[in-house]
């Protein structure tokens, strides 16, 4: 399993959030992605003490920061990334879609803190909230329904924030072997002398139904494990039909 | 801005879903993302119903379809793909993270359908269900804190998909058009009977046996061609069985 990137320097930071569910949904998702500094700007009514006090919140939420502003929340990081959604306003800012934001913000959190604002759900950020930002990042969600569920933007931003380390692999690697051939071409032997017993062959077109099954089973690309119960099978179907 | 990749032959399947409002919150989040085609297997008591006549469901919503097994909501899909977020149960699966996985699921997009399932928020998916996929896929998140919330996943799979245009891979177009599920259940199915009449399978462990014969056949990624040669030999030799 791969190691998701380093996110100790990640500030993420809900400004004005209206829905208590939100706070809590998005404080699981950077807890998934191992994102554990979340900051809030005067939410609304009490949406964030509702949030913390849940059955179930999780340490994350519980050492939350609350603010009075965004240049409190974000006055410690050395790089304030707004999100939009939107096209419409007047940005006076760049807007990188995410992948390519992801990839500034991580080359800063080697060094420093970065904060990355969500706005409310109704509205979004504010132009003063946006006045603070370095550069915009944009989720690349349909021209026709931009606007997402902000848990779920935040669990996307936590997400490809988190990539960079190795892939992981395939687990099982060793049933994927490959079969070598010799255990392809007795399967195939097993199986055509089954098609002969049965019928399936007609004697005149033998030798291009031969073939024909030796091009296909070549194609399966056949693990070793496989072709081994692939044989078991089939000289099992096969001792029957002789049998009888 | 990037366009989104092509969704079109994407279908996710909610499998047992508990909450409806986790199968409205999944519906929009693939709305953000162009993926319109949503699926779901019995879904815990009322959950789809009420999630479909929400306040302003979306239309995804409304014609998403009910299905009364795995089989029937991923026949005509060429690959099956499950999610995991666990790492506890022996799973006979290759596991790819969701990077890997993506650009495998791209590239079959590109040719045909393809299904992901989700299980249920408590349990996820059963033995029995994950005997229905090729391999699976894991979201990345932390060891310690794996359990995504259930729409949040979806996001973000569905955000991955979305990357990039769908790559068209035109190598060998026509004969490795892709077997969908129906062909190879067939198989299945005839191979099955066989290794019953054969004696090939003791009754004690039929249920074991029919699930790795399944897992076994989607390994192969068999072509509609190819598919249907297999099919042939086996009912031929079935047929040979049963009238002796």
């Amino acid at each position: 399993m791969r190691k998701p990137g380093n996110l100790e320097n990640l500030r993420i930071v809900l400004v004005r959030t209206r829905n208590p569910l939100n706070i809590g949904s998005a404080a699981r998702a950077m807890s998934n992605f191992g994102a554990y500094h979340l900051r809030v700007v005067t939410p609304y009514e009490k949406a964030f003490r509702e949030a913390v006090s849940a059955v179930g919140a999780a340490p994350l939420l519980a050492k939350a920061e609350e603010h009075e502003s965004v240049e409190g929340a974000a006055g410690d990081c050395s790089l304030v990334v707004g999100t939009t959604a939107i096209g419409h306003r007047e940005l006076q800012h760049d807007v990188y879609s995410l992948e390519v934001a992801a990839k500034k913000i991580r080359g800063k959190l080697a060094k420093g803190r970065v904060a990355i604002l969500f706005g409310s759900e109704k509205t979004g950020l504010s132009n003063h909230d946006l006045s603070h930002c370095h550069f915009l990042l944009r989720i690349p969600t349909r021209v026709e329904h931009r606007s997402m569920n902000l848990a779920q933007a935040v669990a996307i931003v936590v997400y490809e924030l988190s990539r960079g380390a190795a892939p992981l692999r395939a687990k099982n690697r060793l049933r994927t072997a490959p079969a070598n051939m010799e255990a392809v071409d007795r399967i195939n032997a097993a199986l055509l002398q089954a098609l002969h017993a049965s019928g399936y062959i007609h004697p005149r077109s033998a030798a291009t139904a031969e073939e024909k099954l030796r091009r296909m089973l070549r194609r399966f690309e056949l693990s070793a494990t496989d072709a081994e119960v692939l044989l078991g099978m089939h000289r099992k179907i096969l001792w029957k039909l002789k049998s009888e």
